[in-house]
């Protein structure tokens, strides 16, 4: 990296045997409460519409609690909305990305500075 | 996860476009420090051989520097040893894990408090 690039922080939530929550995941969330659609989400992340399930149903499975709902009917796929509690765990894994990365600054600034230029 | 099991954060550092240090590349350099070996860390690891040369030759080149020096000679394919880079690297990776994970602590404890129990 060159030196004007500054380090970032990627975070995974690991819930035991629950499960994980990584920025993948949590992509796809952002994307279904945007384009209020798993199809068009999906599509925008090059990802499959069974995978997108897979994934969505799997954060049902982690927290016991659904994160959308879908409305049939309309064109295509029909509608989805995230629930409050999805709209939570956006956030939630938000700050903790951001806490995360706030308290590491000093120590990925100094690996950062570790990289030998090229010669 | 049960109420008794406390979540855990993972930590990937993204150094931009020279590449990526995961708790993959991190564990196997923790492997071939105690071991002495690449071969023997990678099979602990159900990793082959070519699979552990491949990050480690990622971890020098996004670096620009080597994580270890490997000695010719003697049973199998030889010692390794880390570089004392390579050992800065394992705690400097230890100590971004660890203040990364303190300071989402509270935020983690409220997302594990979303699991909803099983019926």
């Amino acid at each position: 990296m060159s030196m004007a690039e500054t380090p970032r922080l990627w975070v995974k939530i690991d819930l035991g045997s629950a499960g994980q929550v990584g920025p993948g995941k949590i992509a796809l969330l952002r994307g279904i409460a945007e384009k209020r659609s798993i199809a068009a989400a999906a599509r925008d992340m090059k990802m499959s519409y069974r995978r997108a399930w897979l994934l969505i149903d799997e954060l049902n499975g982690i927290f016991g609690q659904p994160v959308l709902v879908t409305h049939i009917g309309g064109k295509g796929h029909g509608g989805a909305e995230l629930t409050s509690f999805g709209q939570r765990l956006i956030d939630a894994f938000g700050l903790i990305q951001q806490r995360a990365d706030h308290a590491a600054r000093e120590e990925l600034a100094a690996l950062a500075a570790e990289i030998q230029p090229r010669p």
